[in-house]
C-alpha cells in the first residue's frame, strides 16, 4: 500500500526560515492570533487526519469505481461520509474562513500547506470541502448580508456544500456563450433553465443541501462575458428559520466517467426552472465568479504539490528497497544480491528532479499565499496594491505551472518503480489519472498562459513582471556572494527582461502572436519564480549546519545545473515567433494524410 | 467514439519518395518480389482492418475491464477471439516471417508501417500476436530444426503463440540474480521451476497452445548473466505427429490490474516443474532472448507512433469542430457563435508539436527497418557490418525517444479537448493509459538510454554515432541552399559531435557519469535523428508543388523553430556533469523532510 509522511519539517521550514511567519503574523494586528508554535501544531493534526483518516480510502474509492450514481442519487465511495464528518467536527472546512462566520481566520500561507496534505492523500476526497469554500468566498465577496447568514455558517459547519456552475456542453473557456437563462418572478427571484457539465460535487451524500452557484443570462442581458449574472440556487430550499424545506427544480442527470479522481462525483446538472436568487449586480456575475476562480486557480497548484510529493516518497522508498545492478564505482552492498537502484545516476535524477521541482513549488505556494494575506489583512494601501498586482501575475504560474511540473514529476516517479509502477497497487498510476485532471480544469493550463501573456504582461507593458524582478534582482543582490545561486537568479532575471520586452515588443504588431508562445512564457517565468524560491531557500539554509538544511543548497545547485536550462529552449521558441504556428491553413489539419 | 484513418499517403510518401523503396526492393534479389504496388495494397488492407474489426473492440475492452482471470483461465475481451481468428486467417501474424515456415517474407520497412494501424487502433489486441512474432524470431535465430519445425509453422497460422518469461519479482532490468531453474532429465529435457511475472499473453484463450520462452539456470551455471539459458515450455506437450497433448506443469497464478492495457493479460506464471527444452546452448540464453527483445523495442516505438497518431487524429478533428472564442486576428467564422479552436496559436501548437514528432517518427521507424532489411536480405558484407553498428545505436532511440516523445503527444492531444479529454467516452484517456507502458516494459527508457551512452557509444569511442554523423552530414551538404534546415541539421551534427567528445572524455575518469547524463544523451540523438529525418524529408517533398508535400516543408520549418530548441537544454545538463546528482547521500531521499 502506498506510503504518506507530510512533510512537516520542511513546512516549518518555508514557514518559519524562508518566510519569516512568525514575524509577518505577529506584525499584523489581523494576524496576531497566529505564531509558529500553533501553526505547527495544525499542521501536525491534519498530518494525522490525512495519514490515518483519507489516506486508505483513496485507493479503495478508485477500486470500487468512485462515486457511485443511480436514478439523481450520488452515493459517494466507501468510508467518505464518515471522514468527511471527522473533517468538518475538526473545523477544517472553515479554516480559512472569517471566524465572524464560523470559520477558524487562518491566513493563506499556512492553509496551502494543510491543504497539501489533503491533496497528496486523497485528492477525490478535497473536492468536496473545496467548492464548499470556493462558494464561501464568492459569497462572503459578492452576496447580501441576508445570504451571508443564510449559507455561510451552515458551510463551515459542513451541513451544507457548495458549487460552481460555469460550464456548458458548447461552452468552456469561452463562457460569453453560454445559453442557461434566468427569468425575473415578482418576488425578486429568478427561474433558472438550463443544463451544466463537469460540475464538482454537483450531487452527493454528504451534506444535507447543496448550494450551487449558477451563471445564467436575464432576459435581454448584453452579449458576451457582460451579460452573465450569478445566482444561488439551492438543492433544498431553506425555510426562513434556516432549516431545510422542498426541493428546488435542480438535479444531477448523469456523472461522468473519467481517466482519474473517480471518488470526486462530476455531475451535470439540470436546472429546469430551478429557483434562484441573484448575488450581487445582474451583468456583473462573471467577476463574481472569478473571485472563486482564482482561489480555485491557486488549490489547482497545491493539488500539483500533493501529488508530486506523495509520488516523490513512495518512489524515494521504493528506490531504497530495489535492489537491482551494481554501483558504478564498485559493489555498494556486497552482502545483498544487488545495491540499491539509488546508486544508479538515471533513478537519482529522476528522483531529484521531483524534489527540486516539489520543494520550490511549496515554498511557492506559500509566498504567494503571504501575498493573498496582504491583500486581506494588510493596512497599508501600496503594499496591498503590490500584493493584488503579485497575484494576477502569479496565480497562473501557481495553478498552470506548478501543476505541468508536477505532472512530469509524478510521471518520473512512476518511472522509478518500472514495471511495479504501471501496477495499480503501489498507487502510482493512480497518482498520475487524479492528478492530470489539475492541468486542465478551472482553465487549461493554455488559458492560464495566455492569461498571463496578455491580460498580466502585455496588456500592462509588462508592469507586472518588472516590479517581481526587481524584487528578485533586489533579494539576489543581498544574496552572501559565496551562493553560487546568486549569479544565476541575477542571469535569469536579465533574461526574462529581455525576452519580455521582446514579448511586449512583437505584441504591437503580431495579434497571433501571444497566443502562440504563450505556453513557453509562462515556463520562462515559472523557472524564474523557482529560482527565485532557491536564493529565499538558499539564504534561509546557509547558516545553519544540520544536514537537513545544507542539503537544500545542494537541491538549489541541482535545480540550477539540471532544471534551469530549460530556459534556453523557451526563450529559442518565443524567439522563434508565430509565423511558423500561424501559416498552415485550417483544413492541413484534418486532411487525410 | 473516437476515429481513426489510417495515414497511408504518408506511409506512401515515406516508402516510396523519402526512401526510395522500389529501388531498394527491386535492387535485391531477397526481396524483388516485393514493389510499391503490392505494399500499397498490404497496408489498405490493414487500415481496412485495423479501423473496422479492431477500434471498436478497444474501447469496449477496456470499459469492460479488459482480460479476466478465473481460477488459472483466462478469459480475453469480447470480440478479440473472432478478430484474431481473422488476422490470423489473413496471414499477418508471419507478415514478416519467413516464407519457409508459412509467413509472408515482408520486409521490416513495411511491416513497421502495417504495425503502426494496430498499433493506433487496438495496443491490447496488438500485444497477443507480438509476442509470438518475437518467440518465432529466437526459435528461428537459435533452435533446432526440429525445434522449428515444431514450432514455427503453427505460430504463424495462428494456432499458437508465444511467450517471454525474463522478469521475475525480484529481477527485472538485472536478470543476472533470477532464481527459476531448469534441472536436466535423462533424455535431455528440463525440469523448470520458478515464478515468471509480468508475462504477457501468458495465459489466454486465442490459440490451442502457448509456447514459454523462459530464461532460467542450470544446476552449477555461473553467476549472473552468464549463466542463464533459454528453453521452450509448451503450456501443452506436443506429441509426435505435431498435435497437442497432456498439460505441462505451467499454469498463470494471476493477472495484474494495469493503468492501461487492460485487453492485454499479464500474467504471474508459475512453472512447478514443467518440462523444458534447451534454446541453443547452456548459458547461452540471455543472447538468444536479445533476438528477441530487440525486435520488440522497435515494436514499442511503433506503439508509440500508433498511439501518437490516433491522439493526433482525434484531436485534430475535436479542435476543428470545437467553437470556442475569436481569432486574434478578427472573427473568423461570423455565423458561428465562435470560431473553431483552430485558430488560436496555442492550440495549433500543440497539435503541431504532435503532427511533427509524430511524421519524424514514422520516417525514423523506416528508415530503422530498412537498416535491420540489410542486415537481413544484403549480400554486402561492409553494408550489413554498417547496417548492424547502425542498428545498435538506434534501437534504443527507437524504442525510447519515440515512445518519450508519443507520450508528450498523448498529452497534447488530449489537452486540445479541455475537460473532454478527461472523460472516456473520447477514448483519450485510454491512448495515455494505454501507451505509457511503452516507456517501462521492454527495458525501460532510462534502461535504454544507459545501453546508449554506454555499450553503443562510450564503448566504442564514439565510432557508431560517428559514422552515422558522418552519414547525416553528407545527407546534409547535398541538399539545396533553400531548404532552411540545411544549416540546422549541420549545425545540429557539430553540437552532437562535440557532445558525445565530450562524454566519452568525462567517462574516463567518472563512473558514474555516463549513467547520470544518460537520458539527456538520448534525446540529443533523438533529436539529431528527427531533424535528419526533416531533411530527408524535404528533399523528397521540396520539387512537388502539391499542397501535401509543401505542407512538409513548413512542418520542417515547424520542427526547426519549435522543436530542436530542447537540444541547448539536453547539452546544457550534460555539460553540468555527474557530481550534482551524486553528491547526496542514499539516506537523503528517504529522510522525513
Amino acid at each position: 500500500m502506498p506510503i504518506y509522511n507530510a512533510p512537516l519539517k520542511d513546512m516549518e521550514f518555508i514557514l518559519n526560515d524562508v518566510f519569516k511567519a512568525d514575524e509577518f503574523w505577529q506584525g499584523n494586528e489581523n494576524l496576531a492570533h497566529l505564531d509558529m508554535a500553533t501553526a505547527n501544531a495544525i499542521l501536525e493534526e491534519m498530518a494525522k487526519f490525512s495519514k490515518n483518516v483519507i489516506l486508505d480510502l483513496n485507493r479503495s474509492s478508485d477500486e470500487e469505481g468512485g462515486a457511485q450514481f443511480n436514478n439523481g442519487v450520488v452515493t459517494t465511495p466507501k468510508g467518505f461520509k464518515e471522514a468527511f464528518k471527522q473533517f468538518a467536527e475538526g473545523g477544517w472546512v472553515g479554516l480559512g474562513a472569517p471566524e465572524e462566520w464560523g470559520g477558524q481566520g487562518m491566513p493563506k500561507m499556512l492553509t496551502v500547506l494543510a491543504d497539501e496534505m489533503i491533496w497528496s492523500t486523497n485528492p477525490s476526497f478535497m473536492l468536496y470541502p473545496l467548492l464548499t469554500v470556493g462558494a464561501g468566498m464568492a459569497i462572503n465577496d459578492r452576496a447580501s448580508q441576508e445570504q451571508k447568514e443564510t449559507y455561510l455558517p451552515k458551510f463551515y459547519t459542513g451541513e451544507w456544500s457548495g458549487t460552481m456552475c460555469l460550464t456548458e456542453p458548447h461552452s468552456g473557456t469561452d463562457l460569453g456563450i453560454i445559453k442557461t437563462k434566468a427569468e425575473p418572478n415578482e418576488d425578486g427571484s429568478f427561474n433558472i433553465t438550463g443544463t451544466k457539465i463537469f460540475i464538482t460535487s454537483g450531487e452527493h451524500d454528504l451534506c444535507e443541501n447543496i448550494i450551487h452557484l449558477v451563471l445564467a443570462k436575464t432576459p435581454n442581458a448584453p452579449a458576451g462575458s457582460r451579460g452573465i449574472s450569478l445566482f444561488i440556487v439551492p438543492k433544498f430550499h431553506v425555510n426562513a428559520d434556516g432549516s431545510v424545506g422542498e426541493r428546488n427544480a435542480v438535479s444531477a442527470g448523469s456523472i461522468e466517467h473519467k481517466m482519474g479522481i473517480k471518488g470526486s462525483a462530476t455531475c451535470v446538472m439540470n436546472f429546469d426552472g430551478a429557483k434562484g436568487y441573484i448575488v450581487g449586480k445582474e451583468n456583473e456575475g462573471l467577476a463574481a465568479m472569478f473571485v472563486m476562480m482564482n482561489y480555485e486557480r491557486l488549490s489547482m497548484g497545491i493539488q500539483g504539490i500533493g501529488a508530486a510529493e506523495f509520488a516523490y516518497q513512495n518512489a524515494a522508498q521504493y528506490a531504497t528497497d530495489r535492489l537491482q545492478g551494481r554501483a558504478a564505482t564498485g559493489v555498494k552492498s556486497p552482502e545483498k544480491p544487488a545495491d540499491s537502484i539509488l546508486v544508479h545516476g538515471d533513478v537519482r535524477r529522476m528522483l531529484l528532479n521531483v524534489r527540486a521541482n516539489n520543494e520550490a513549488s511549496r515554498a511557492f505556494a506559500v509566498y504567494v499565499g503571504q501575498q493573498l494575506d496582504i491583500t486581506k489583512y494588510s493596512t497599508d494601501a501600496e503594499a496591498v496594491r503590490k500584493a493584488n498586482d503579485r497575484v494576477a501575475l502569479l496565480t497562473p504560474i501557481a495553478k498552470a505551472y506548478l501543476t505541468d511540473k508536477a505532472l512530469d514529476s509524478a510521471l518520473e516517479a512512476q518511472m522509478c518503480f518500472g514495471g511495479h509502477g504501471y501496477i495499480r497497487e503501489w498507487g502510482m498510476e493512480q497518482c498520475i489519472r487524479d492528478l492530470r485532471i489539475s492541468q486542465i480544469y478551472e482553465g487549461t493550463n493554455g488559458v492560464q498562459a495566455i492569461d498571463l501573456i496578455g491580460r498580466k504582461t502585455i496588456k500592462c507593458g509588462g508592469t507586472y513582471i518588472g516590479e517581481y524582478i526587481a524584487e528578485i534582482r533586489e533579494f539576489a543582490q543581498g544574496l552572501d556572494d559565496g551562493l553560487s545561486i546568486k549569479a544565476a537568479v541575477l542571469d535569469v532575471c536579465t533574461q526574462v527582461e529581455d525576452i519580455t520586452a521582446f514579448i511586449v515588443d512583437q505584441a504591437k504588431t503580431e495579434p497571433d502572436f501571444s497566443n502562440a508562445v504563450a505556453v513557453d512564457y509562462l515556463h520562462v517565468v515559472g523557472l524564474l519564480s523557482f529560482v527565485y524560491m532557491y536564493a529565499r531557500i538558499s539564504q534561509a539554509a546557509q547558516p545553519k549546519a544540520e544536514a537537513f538544511f545544507q542539503n537544500k543548497l545542494v537541491l538549489a545547485q541541482y535545480y540550477v545545473a539540471k532544471i534551469l536550462p530549460d530556459l534556453a529552449a523557451r526563450v529559442q521558441r518565443i524567439q522563434a515567433g508565430a509565423d511558423v504556428v500561424m501559416q498552415l491553413p485550417e483544413e492541413y489539419f484534418t486532411a487525410q494524410s
